[in-house]
């Protein structure tokens, strides 16, 4: 529910949710872990492992230090297609807890992939859940977990979702 | 037009189109129901009868005892393969009449679905074209109607759009 | 970032936004020039292309003349198979320019089409860059560039994005 949120504060949350979206698709990775508080976690697991409590994930970060070696892999040692994200987001459900201090949020994606060969398919879908806090003035992911449906991924997951 | 919808009831709007997404793609459909008013209509069309004035309908409900009874017979009697449906909603446009107690909106949808082998693959598109109106309080679906581009649907539609 | 568009005229862009998808998607294409200023840039151009700063576009219109003319051609001239687009938007990023006169947006889109044989397949994804003005009390498209990323059109693109 979303009805202890405020408009302003949702207008907000909504522009964390879309410039990451954007941070990502336009391919500024570089700025990719500023999203995040300094500790963090962020995971993309499959819908499967967590619905029975399974914590394998595909992608586990703990920190910004965590996340900026995960760019620096990608930018210099992975070996992949040039490929291009495009995230579409939707339906954002949110609601605040600890005093106001700490924002909830689950929303849909929908993640298309297009390679060298041009065509744009349908690469991950899922949703996010998301713990956000506020850091020196800014809203920064605490927590972004992405659980997705897709459990056949074609390729390696270089990309963060 | 949006322009004689405040921006709370539009808030409010979309939190009704955003959990009633999240209700069916969490699995949670025993309260799909609850997002209607008690006497209400419930249906998928294609478009093509749509636009022609044909009423045929591939699902259609008129009260909560009906969905109940889809939910029902989808838990209970219905063998069909483990799936899960992904929502992505776009571009809400909504208006009021009847003196701001109807509330009236379109918008688009895109469906995913990932079956067994786990492939996410586009199941069906269309538009939502949905009557709202506040019951004890709280916002309903007094009617909801799923019209849909796909007309070829590959495999039985058991889960509500 | 969004930080100094107020709630009320994010609503009135995202309104113009959503119902210029609509318009599209509900083949009132006649009404598709209004959504634009008289004098206008309208184009859809491929991502690699935008990216090296080559002007090549697959679409190109800059007056009301030229967007009528496109949608005369579509009606009488151009043969094509029957087919529906079905637009997705997604986080729309926007900021003020030109002491507020002026406002610039950034979104996603993923575009589906659904021909005869009764599919809906993902034909075009990619960001819409707009610049958007008023023009006699309503917002008005003085840009709209459509940048995709899916580079292999597998037939003639003859419905403006």
């Amino acid at each position: 529910m979303s009805n202890n949120v405020s408009l302003e504060l949702k207008a907000e949350v909504e522009n964390l949710l879309n410039t990451y979206a954007q941070c990502i698709d336009d391919d500024d990775l570089e700025n990719w872990p500023s999203f995040f508080t300094e500790k963090c976690l962020y995971q993309v697991i499959p819908r499967e492992n967590h619905e029975i409590g399974l914590p394998t994930a595909v992608m586990w970060c703990d920190s910004h230090g965590m996340l900026n070696d995960r760019i620096t892999a990608l930018r210099h040692a992975n070996v992949y297609q040039v490929q291009w994200y495009r995230h579409i987001l939707s339906n954002p459900v949110m609601s605040t807890s600890d005093n106001g201090k700490t924002i909830n949020v689950q929303s849909n994606y929908a993640i298309f992939k297009t390679c060298n060969e041009g065509e744009s398919t349908v690469y991950n879908v899922g949703r996010y859940i998301d713990v956000i806090v506020r850091e020196k003035g800014a809203l920064k992911f605490k927590e972004r977990s992405a659980i997705y449906d897709t459990h056949r991924i074609t390729t390696l997951m270089v990309i963060p979702i």
